[in-house]
C-alpha cells in the first residue's frame, strides 16, 4: 500500500498542556494527545512531526504537523475523524492535506508568525488571564513600535535566546515586528524564518522595558551587538503567546 | 466601632469553580474563595451576600455582593487589599463602595443583565471553549430575535424554570431580550427584574430550537401559556453565560 504524507493544521489552547513536545514522564502534552487520536483513527503507530515546540501554556491557531500513513480515509474526512477522537475541544485539527513525500513540517518551513497579547490596564477580565500577559503599568506602544523596527532584518539574535537554546546558528531573518495598541490591548506580531528558544518572549520583555521608559529605544542595537542574553529584558510570560501560522 | 456595609462588584472566570454559592463539602466555589480573602483582609468573620447564585462554569463581569465589617481600611483601598489576597486572577474585585446599612445585594436588586455567547460555526478557537456554547449547525439569528421579542414583558416564566426552582412566584418582568449576530458569534442579552432557576439557559435553548427551524417562532406564546418546563427547549450549556451587571 502506498504511504501518504499528511499535513495537519492544528489549533490548541495551551493552558492545560505542558507544551507541544511529547515527554517521557507522565505529563500531558499536545503532541501526545494528538498522536493518540491519530493512532485511533489510522490504526497504526505514527511519528508526528510538529513545525516547532511550543512551551507550556503557549497557544496555537495554526501549528503544522505531518505524519506518514497508509490509511484509506479520504483527506477531506481525515481531520473530522481525528477531531472526533480527541478528548475535548482544547485541541482542534483545522485542516488535513496530502502533501509530497518530501514535505517535512520542521525543515520545509519558510517562516512563522507569532502573536503576543498583553493587557495593559488594571481591570482585566478574568476570562482573559490564560490568554495574555497582564501588565497594569503605563506602557507606550509607540515607543515599543519604534524599538521593534530596529530588530527587523537579519541579525544574530543570541541576546534574545534563553539558556537551553541549542541551535547551531543564531542568525535569523525577522521580517515583521509590529506593535499596536487596540484600547487596553497591546499586540506584538513577529514573523521570522525561524525563532531561537524563547526569542519572542524575550523580545517582548525587552520591548516592555522600553515601553515603560526604563530603557531607551536606542538600546536595541546595543543589545543585539552584545550577543549576551543578560543584556536583553525579562522573558514575558507564556500565556500571551500564540503561534498563528507557518508558511511553507 | 461603627459597622460599615460594603458593596463589592466582582468579576470571575467561572470555569474553575462549582458556582458562586458556598458548599458544605470540599468543593471550590467563588463565594468561599472570596470570603477567605475578605476575612484575611478585615480580620474578622463575615457573611458575604451575593446578588444571586451563578451555576458551575457560569462567569460574571459584574456580580454584586455585600458584607458588614468594622475594618478601618478606606473604601477606595479595600478592593485592592482583597484582590492582593485572592489566590489568582480568576476572581477580581472591581470596586468597593460604602453603602447604606439597608442595602442588601439580593433584595435591593432592581434588575440584572445576563449575556449568553454562542459560537455558530464549526471552526471554534479552542481558547473560546470555556466561554461559549459551540453550536456548529445553521442557526438563524433573525428568527431567534423575532421569537425573543415575544418573551418581553411580564409573564409567568414557569415553563423556563428548571426543576429545583424554589421561587414562591414565577412572574418576572423581562425588559430586554435581544439576539444579535456578529460574524460567527450570536449573542443573547436578557435583562429582567429577576430570573428563575436556569431561566436564561432554558430560554436560549428554546430560541436555538427556533433558530434552527425545528420550531416555529409562534411556539413562544404556547410555551409560556403551558406553564410546563417540558414544553420549552433544552438547557443551553453553562459556559456561554455571563452575569454582566446588577442594577440597584
Amino acid at each position: 500500500m502506498e504511504q501518504r504524507n499528511v499535513k495537519l493544521t492544528v489549533a490548541y489552547d495551551g493552558s492545560g498542556y505542558h507544551g507541544w513536545q511529547r515527554q517521557t514522564d507522565n505529563i500531558i502534552t499536545v503532541q501526545q494527545v494528538l498522536e493518540s487520536a491519530i493512532v485511533k483513527t489510522v490504526h497504526h503507530p505514527i511519528n508526528l512531526r510538529g513545525s516547532g515546540r511550543t512551551d507550556t501554556a503557549v497557544h496555537a491557531l495554526g501549528q503544522v504537523a505531518n505524519f506518514f500513513t497508509n490509511t484509506q480515509i479520504p483527506t477531506e474526512k481525515l481531520y473530522h475523524a481525528i477531531n472526533s477522537r480527541l478528548p475535548d475541544k482544547s485541541i482542534r485539527v483545522r485542516k488535513s492535506e496530502d502533501v509530497s513525500e518530501k514535505f517535512d513540517a520542521i525543515t520545509s518551513a519558510k517562516s512563522k508568525l507569532y502573536r503576543y497579547a498583553m493587557f495593559n490596564h488594571e481591570e482585566i477580565d478574568p476570562r482573559d488571564m490564560r490568554y495574555c500577559y497582564h501588565y497594569s503599568f503605563p506602557c507606550d506602544a509607540n515607543r515599543m513600535s519604534e524599538a521593534a523596527k530596529l530588530l527587523l532584518g537579519e541579525h544574530d539574535f543570541t541576546s534574545f535566546a534563553s539558556a537551553g537554546n541549542d541551535r547551531e546558528c543564531n542568525i535569523r531573518h525577522l521580517m515583521r515586528c509590529d506593535v499596536s495598541r487596540e484600547g487596553h490591548w497591546i499586540y506584538f506580531e513577529l514573523e521570522a524564518n525561524g525563532f531561537l528558544y524563547n526569542m519572542v518572549r524575550n523580545i517582548v520583555g525587552t520591548l516592555v522595558e522600553i515601553g515603560r521608559s526604563h530603557w531607551a529605544v536606542e538600546k536595541i542595537p546595543e543589545i543585539l551587538a552584545a550577543l549576551d542574553r543578560k543584556e536583553a529584558g525579562f522573558k514575558a510570560p507564556a500565556e500571551g503567546l500564540t503561534l498563528m501560522w507557518v508558511k511553507y
